[in-house]
């Protein structure tokens, strides 16, 4: 097969898009369909610092890379979890670091033992949550207090196509009115201590993603989290990927359905925010989430 | 393992609700559980007349089986589609003959070819829509007018837990408005000319279904209709089925969740009735939609 863009020989097939391309039109055409998406859904204003969340995983390392390649001021953020299981974190953080060398880019890091004296492992079986939850939580929580620290009014996060249509699945499963009327790739700021949140892959599918850091040459983590919990999400991606092979282009219908026309249906409550009693961070209630569960750690 | 109900061996594994019951308690079992579907959603008033549509499968040849025996005054309706592929509807027929007799029910049979002309692999491409979907509005339409003709308020429809989640799947992956507010296990009538329908199956799966229909003895047409084109509803049914492997009772959630909850967010429209200018039968058009199909045909 040829690449569609110069006619050399193709390396990437992209069926819901009806194309082959070689390796370095392929990094060309993830670029611009990149920007495309960042322009469509007005997730970065040019000029703006932004604070990439990185895990050391290919999607977040992936966005990093992209939108310093876009012309970015995009630096990282990593924030170690204390997750020791082979030293999982710490070949995490190498991972992000050495994108922060080849990008000339600053890489912040929040440790969360430092923070807290706790680290995710010793969260577990805390509060009513699954450790999943409680990590994003606590991902959440620093992610925006470190971008309010820093002064960047962006936030980004590298979910996928795939990460957004399996969550959008288990939501509509669940008719699930709280997330249905939320999810969003854009979540807004609000005052100056929320911090806008975007997702600027969330029309690349998670192997478009792939072949994007493997053609980058990025290293990234390979394995999953050793904390992870279930497999429901894994069945539902399953599910998402069985039916797009069978018919591409499946998973951005869907989504993209849902922004159009099926968010819509779910109106949205807006409750006023307020500074949480304990660390000042916006919250609803009186303490935050965070906090409450630092309570209870 | 032995069953629930009575300590003898289980015959019948029922994981979505952590049961095993043998042959006779679980037949019990299904006619008691079908009874509180329709007892929910007021679908039939006791003593009312229903026509149940039968098309030889065993959902409908169930279903009718159910009524009767739960001592329902239900006859049965069989179109006779003139599907003579190894004489596909002769033989359902016949299954659908077989049940009348030893329910000692009355049959209704309707044949396109002798009220039309034509037969569904005759209209085959005319118009715009595929062969199920043709065959759809031309059931849909006789059993409507089969029932008002003979004096029935009330028609019935095998369709089962598994034909509901998956079509809700399918509106749902394509964020289809107007279905996703009108999906329904009652239609209620309107005027004298258009019969409410019901789906008494809608809490029973497919396996349910059939392992109702072989232990109550009936014989039904196993093969599929040889006029169906794709396979996209059962890539849709594969895929709930695995979910309900991975988590029984994921369908039921999902179809439950939409009625209680997902469906008030699609406001329904009730567009004015009239009559059909060419059969006399309600439509919102000037002619309805059968007998347009019929001036095509």
């Amino acid at each position: 097969m040829k690449c569609r863009s110069c006619g050399k020989p193709a390396q990437v097939e992209l069926p819901q898009h009806n194309r082959a391309l070689c390796a370095s039109c392929y990094l060309a055409w993830v670029a611009e369909y990149t920007g495309r998406t960042i322009k469509r859904f007005r997730m970065i204003a040019p000029g703006e610092r932004v604070l990439v969340a990185v895990s050391g995983g290919k999607d977040s390392l992936s966005l990093w890379s992209l939108l310093a390649e876009m012309g970015y001021r995009a630096d990282g953020l990593y924030i170690d979890l204390g997750i020791d299981h082979d030293g999982y974190s710490a070949r995490s953080l190498k991972r992000a670091q050495a994108l922060a060398g080849s990008l000339g880019r600053e890489l912040l890091v929040v440790s969360l033992e430092e923070e807290t004296g706790l680290t995710i492992p010793r969260l577990r079986g805390k509060g009513a949550r699954t450790i999943c939850s409680t990590c994003g939580l606590v991902k959440r929580y620093y992610m925006n207090l470190a971008a309010y620290r820093g002064g960047y009014s962006c936030l980004a996060t590298g979910h996928n196509l795939d990460d957004e249509a399996s969550s959008l699945f288990s939501n509509v499963l669940n008719w699930d009115e709280r997330y249905l009327s939320r999810q969003s790739p854009v979540s807004p700021g609000r005052g100056e201590k929320l911090i806008r949140r975007v997702k600027p892959l969330v029309h690349l599918t998670e192997k478009e993603v792939a072949q994007y850091a493997f053609l980058r040459g990025i290293d990234w983590i390979m394995e999953e989290c050793p904390q992870v919990e279930g497999s429901t999400f894994h069945q539902y991606k399953d599910a998402l990927n069985r039916l797009e092979l069978h018919s591409p282009g499946t998973k951005r219908r869907f989504y993209d359905g849902y922004l159009r026309t099926g968010r819509k249906h779910f109106p949205a409550e807006e409750p006023p925010l307020r500074e949480c009693g304990v660390c000042g961070m916006p919250t609803t209630l009186d303490t935050c989430s965070f906090c409450r569960l630092m309570a209870r750690g």
